[in-house]
């Protein structure tokens, strides 16, 4: 028979079977002993115990006697009985999945009380008079706590047989595996559905002791800012549940040594030797009882991306781990928070009420006080805040779906903190300067404002502030510490990270986060502009051939100016340009007004300009007549475009600019659409590169048609490069229209049927299955091809690991997503080498190249 | 050098070397000279001449060397001289193609005239008095007639030195090779642009040499019935081209045995000789001189579909070629001629006129008098009938458009028939009855009735009758020929053959038809009927679930209905349906007056249903929420489908009608939807079956999303059956909305981007890979798998052939393509046979599997 109940200090040495098999706190808790550090003797209820309750809704075989022995042990351990009148064992029950999932599970403090144990608890430390009456009052504390409890968590009346109380929580904690919340957070977070929780079964330490007693949570560093600072919080006479609840607000840590500092001096030391000997920061929970120091829990801290960033490159510097496990410490997707604009510091905006910097970042948007109300709010697209008393799990749909979350009570550790931190959302808390009323809808500051719902605000989440009104950003700014770490990463990387930019600006931005290129310049994006337009229009309703050229002659002035700037921004590096992609229908107006405005401008009565906008209308624009069959149509528009790239490359190259042009055609599905404007770019750009033959340009194509993958050897042959557009990709493969899919791919996830949503996170096995295809038949018939990625994935660590693994030599984001994409790439050439059979190189070598 | 000038009688054997080389023309003039068949002497110029003049714009090198020689050695066969003045050597240019193209090229005639040689002309067989009146009336038609063609052809001034005049017409027949019109035709019959044509250089004879001469074409059997009879026209006294422009009406050829008896004789000699040698009908041209007869062009005869089905089988029958011979004579693209509906006979609408029964079928449209303006009617889906007075190669586009052709000159052979014939279209042509008046665009019939352009007349091309009005159509009946080619065609197939039907009656006419069961059941057509839409709208609009369920229980019992029907008309073969697939905001209205009335009988506002209405409304539909993700969002609707199709079965089991339903679930792109769908409909299903045990059903997926291809093998593993949407997956694998893409896969194809209409014919290299893929993957995984299309790539020849080689089960298309689909599948399998390498069959045993 599986053994499935082990005691502290005794479960197995590995620590991923450890986690797999006892939860992440069962195994804390396990190593803890094994370390020698104070824990309170108990045993954890393996995972397998909870799958198999979960499936077969009935305890496995021969739990029930393990469990049996294993209070007797506790017992003797402890010299108390479990239910005894008298000398009553107590015990804490508490879920632990080998994931963290803060407030998603449940726990039972002082199990085991009943009317007579209860009494005997008092007894048993009782002398007389104030004594005695502080005793009573700690266990009638305790038997209330632990009434409350049961009840909120199993539900009903609470037995007075121990027995039945452990039975029906260790039930309970099985149960709440399930809860919608619980699935919530595990599909926010992608943790897989079927890894079940442990069960930790401890012997009850009382930080509710009296004065001499205190509970608190801690971390190793600072988990906001990653100082390297002890850092946390306690509640003198307190259970532990009253700190993360957020119901009293918690006093820092340093005072601790003021007021208890023996218990202090040794939490200190334990500190230190546990983030030691886990080599991470570690996040851990405390009881002192009656001067004696307990932990109960230690785990690798969650920590902000900035505070992610400082420990992993100061704990390399510091040679507690390499440079390689410094990068693989950090989350990229983390990093986007490091990267999101901050606010304008002299923005001027009344700053009507201070909290806690729970989690940075700012957040702008309306006030709402029901996370219902937020989450239905991001339906239709508009920014929220949510404002809360305090939040629970409850709340996790709706602070998701806002842009910041500000609470009135609570602290750092607070559920809303914790959790903000970890959906990477920029929190407010513990704002004790306002008063929230949720039936009347409106908070009040304490000079009296009322903001009610409907409101705009903005939080600094960074600093504290709430700011009245919406308050204008600045851009993220990379700090030392991130600079190092993603020079770090380029070191490993194999993939090379280029940038999407289509102006200038972002071409200046994206080299500041490091970009190695323009891996897509979308010319469209320049004839939206509010003066452009007007002359795009002009283009598209031109009577005849002469009347377009005169139209796009004069866009011909401005995209050269644009290329020009671009190249400079990017000077040295590649730039990949790509032709006029969009539907012509799309640049006309749709609303009345709009039509009779143009329709004048163009000596066209109403009708005739709405009869030919309807004309122009497609079915499925998604898969109309764009991108290169607009080309074959309209030659001279790839003319005109083709020759605003070259005579800007000219001029930069003139000034002694190093200029590397790629022109991309976009939609092909055919070679012959390739060759055929290949032809025409080849031509034009040739002309004008007559008296410039020191530059070189290549042309290249989109691959974005589902029939270009499968004839990609063909346009391999022609081509100098390929860029996957798996938005348009995923769009055809799947058959999804990103526009309209939105209606079900929630419920396809939630439905199991899809894992990701395939527009965020690459399909490996259809579309990517389609990507493998073509690096083969491309390469093995141009082994120079060169080929890359710009679509939306381009910026998705787990879809830039699946590039890199593909063979493609690079991948292009947003400028902001650039750092996240080196870091990604680099961690996909770790786990490469990781997994990679290399038998003539030995460990040192390895060594060598992570450049420990 | 490569020799590039044949005599006649002198070019390769081989029939295709050949034909390649001398063009269908020239081909013949040589075949017929090796048969001792009296023919003109000449030489043809090869086509790779023509292809390297196209290339260079120069002749070959050796060309004009070769060509003097060639003339030399004509001249002393004849006794004449090219350009003597006294005795002039007359040749004929003319065109000649691998590919028969009539009307398309040009041809010369009486080439070596001028002002010196006509004279010389009239003089070589002049007599005096009223002979020599005749012969110089003679020598000068035979001027006129040439400077009109060569101005026509050639252009400009006629030079008077013959040299000259030779090496300007051998030009122009090789620029007539790029007309617009020429390229027209070979893209509307899909003939390659690169084959070139030959120039076939002839010793003139003269049918316009007085009352002994005499010129005409023939077919050895009847083109338009097959019937087993010498069949032609002839003009006494005129050149060739009289006969082929319309201008004179011909005499039957039976005329000709009265008046030229002799010449008569030889010519059914040489008919029957041409028969028996090619074992095919030929269509012949000639001449006789002065009472000789020679013959100037032999080929096979184009034919109406009728007679194509006649001429295989009565030959078969015969014994000249065997049954599969019979079959691969057939063009399965002209059976559709067949099958369209004739005219009902007891229509009682006016006869206005009669013309020749050019090409069968009907036709009903809006006269127009001008090819622009059927064109341009096409454009718009308007059905229009092209009258004129005679037709041109100029009006090949206006003629594909038209629904029919109605000319008031010209015989059976005049271009309007020939045309029309080829195309397949119906053609009422030399309707003596009336007086076109292109200029005030109407025709007078000879009893006075004027009908003007935009009134609506109907052709019978198959009696000759032009009906004014609309006239209804009954159905299309196969004679016993069709039904015996179709029978043996059966014998050889490897793929079934079933049919695309939605109600019973479509399902019978299948089954009239030879279908083998039902393809592709297509459920929502039955909700678009009149009493069900707005049952249909209750159940979209129902306001919860139970409302839902309401509305789709009415429509379960129509539903049942149907499927019943359906089942019996196809006892015994297997029913595929296709449950519900298009977007549920495809029933609901678009028209404000519409969304009224539904907002009043569902109880909404006109505001909240139209809003509603919007919200539904999604910009690429084709890629939206639609197929089985319909059935993810409501099972209920599966659940519904699935009860009805069982009922309905169980219905007509115990009525002992054998029924195997195969449910067909849409749009799979994943594993998971298929198995959850699966899960479904089996519940449900074996619910209602466990008392009818003996019923078996399968379920299966269409294959239409390209990533159910990618993931074909998983699949395959839970599938029983895969059917090809070859209409979506086109969609989505070229990127092409089929709605949208009209606007430029015709320029694609006037481009060469695009070789077929992929939506006709299926693009073999990329959708036809996935195919291949799917195949294979899906039967490596489940060898069981049965694999069928359901695209209108289904009654295609060219796809059938493809869906062949891939190893498909079974094609399905619509109930009329049913005999073209069979055809077409036995031409496959014995395109196969051929290609096969059968080590082990001697050829004897091939004849035995022939079944000759």
């Amino acid at each position: 028979m599986q053994k499935l109940i082990y005691f502290f200090g005794e479960g197995p040495r590995n620590p991923t079977e450890r986690s797999d098999l006892l939860g992440g706190k069962g195994a804390g808790l396990n190593e803890m002993t094994c370390l020698g550090i104070p824990v309170p003797p108990g045993f954890t209820i393996a995972t397998a115990a909870c799958r198999e309750f979960l499936e077969t809704n009935a305890w496995p075989k021969g739990l029930e006697e393990e469990l049996k022995e294993a209070i007797k042990r506790l017992e003797k351990i402890m010299g108390r009985t479990f239910g005894h009148a008298k000398n009553p064992l107590l015990v804490s029950v508490r879920s632990g999945a080998k994931v963290s999932m803060p407030g998603m599970m449940e726990t039972i403090l002082n199990l085991g009380l009943n009317d007579e144990t209860t009494a005997g608890l008092a007894r048993l430390k009782s002398g007389s008079g104030k004594a005695c009456l502080a005793a009573t009052t700690f266990a009638d504390d305790c038997y209330r706590r632990f009434k409350e409890m049961f009840t909120h968590v199993v539900g009903g009346a609470v037995p007075q047989n121990p027995w039945e109380q452990l039975k029906m929580a260790i039930d309970a904690v099985f149960h709440s595996w399930n809860t919608p919340r619980a699935k919530t957070y595990r599909r926010i977070h992608s943790i897989p559905e079927d890894l079940g929780t442990a069960v930790n079964i401890q012997v009850m330490v009382f930080g509710n002791r009296g004065e001499k007693s205190a509970t608190g949570v801690a971390f190793t560093r600072s988990p906001s800012t990653g100082e390297k600072k002890f850092f946390g919080e306690f509640l003198m006479n307190a259970q532990g549940e009253d700190v993360v609840a957020g119901i009293r607000t918690p006093e820092p840590i340093e005072q601790l040594a003021k007021m208890l500092p023996k218990a202090y001096a040794s939490l200190m030391e334990v500190q230190k030797k546990l983030e030691g000997h886990f080599s991470d920061m570690q996040d851990i929970e405390f009881t002192i009882e009656e001067g004696k120091l307990y932990l109960l829990q230690t785990r690798t801290g969650k920590r902000t991306a900035h505070a992610a960033v400082k420990i992993a490159v100061d704990m390399a510097k510091e040679g507690m781990i390499s440079r390689a496990d410094a990068i693989r410490r950090v989350n990229p997707l983390l990093l986007d928070q490091l990267l999101h604009p901050a606010l304008d510091p002299d923005h001027g905006k009344p700053v009507i009420a201070r909290g806690l910097p729970a989690s940075p970042g700012a957040g702008c948007g309306k006030v709402v006080f029901e996370s219902r109300k937020a989450f239905e709010a991001a339906q239709t697209g508009e920014k929220v805040i949510l404002v809360r008393k305090e939040t629970s799990p409850d709340d996790i749909d709706g602070m998701h779906a806002a842009q910041g979350i500000l609470t009135a009570t609570g602290g750092m550790t607070s559920h809303a903190a914790v959790v903000a931190r970890g959906m990477n959302k920029c929190c407010v808390a513990g704002c004790g300067d306002i008063v929230v009323n949720l039936k009347a809808e409106k908070f009040v500051t304490k000079d009296g404002r009322e903001v009610r719902a409907g409101d705009v605000i903005t939080l600094n989440g960074t600093t504290g502030e709430v700011v009245l009104g919406a308050v204008a950003t600045v851009p993220a700014r990379i700090d030392d510490d991130f600079k190092t770490l993603l020079m770090w990463a380029d070191e490993f990387s194999d993939l090379e990270v280029r940038a999407n930019a289509d102006t200038p600006h972002d071409a200046a931005v994206a080299i500041d986060f490091g970009a190695r290129g323009v891996g897509l310049c979308r010319t469209e994006h320049m004839f939206f502009e509010l003066d452009r337009i007007p002359v795009m229009q002009e283009m598209i309703l031109s009577k005849d051939r002469e009347a377009r050229i005169r139209a796009l002659d004069k866009l011909e002035v401005m995209q050269t100016n644009d290329f020009y700037g671009i190249f400079k921004a990017m000077e040295g590096y590649p730039v990949t340009i790509r032709l006029l992609d969009p539907p012509l229908h799309e640049f006309l107006p749709r609303k009345k007004q709009d039509i009779e405005a143009l329709a004048q401008t163009a000596g066209l009565t109403y009708e005739q300009l709405r009869d030919l906008i309807e004309s122009m209308t497609e079915v499925n624009p998604m898969l109309g007549h764009r991108g290169c069959r607009l080309m074959v149509t309209y030659p001279e528009i790839t003319e005109m475009q083709t020759r605003a790239i070259m005579n800007a490359a000219v001029k930069a190259m003139s000034e002694g600019i190093e200029t590397h042009p790629e022109i991309m055609i976009p939609l092909v599905g055919t070679v012959e659409e390739f060759t055929i404007i290949r032809d025409d770019i080849k031509r034009v750009a040739d002309e004008i590169l007559l008296p410039t033959p020191n530059l070189s340009y290549k042309i290249g194509t989109m691959i974005e048609i589902p029939r270009a993958c499968l004839v990609a050897s063909k346009i391999a042959g022609e081509a100098e490069f390929f860029s996957f557009g798996t938005n348009d990709l995923t769009q055809m493969t799947y058959g999804y229209s990103r526009d309209d899919a939105g209606r079900f791919i929630q419920q396809y996830r939630a439905a199991g049927i899809l894992k990701d949503d395939p527009f965020m996170t690459i399909d490996q096995e259809g579309v990517g299955e389609l990507v493998r295809m073509t690096v083969q038949a491309g390469r093995g018939e141009n082994s120079m091809l060169k080929i890359g990625v710009c679509g939306e994935h381009g910026g998705d660590p787990k879809s830039i690991a699946f590039f890199h693994s593909a063979g493609l030599n690079y991948v292009s984001c947003s400028p902001y997503r650039v750092p996240v994409a080196r870091l990604a790439a680099a961690q996909a050439a770790l786990l490469d080498m990781e997994t990679e059979i290399i038998p003539d190189v030995t460990v040192t070598e390895i060594k060598v190249k992570e450049k420990v």
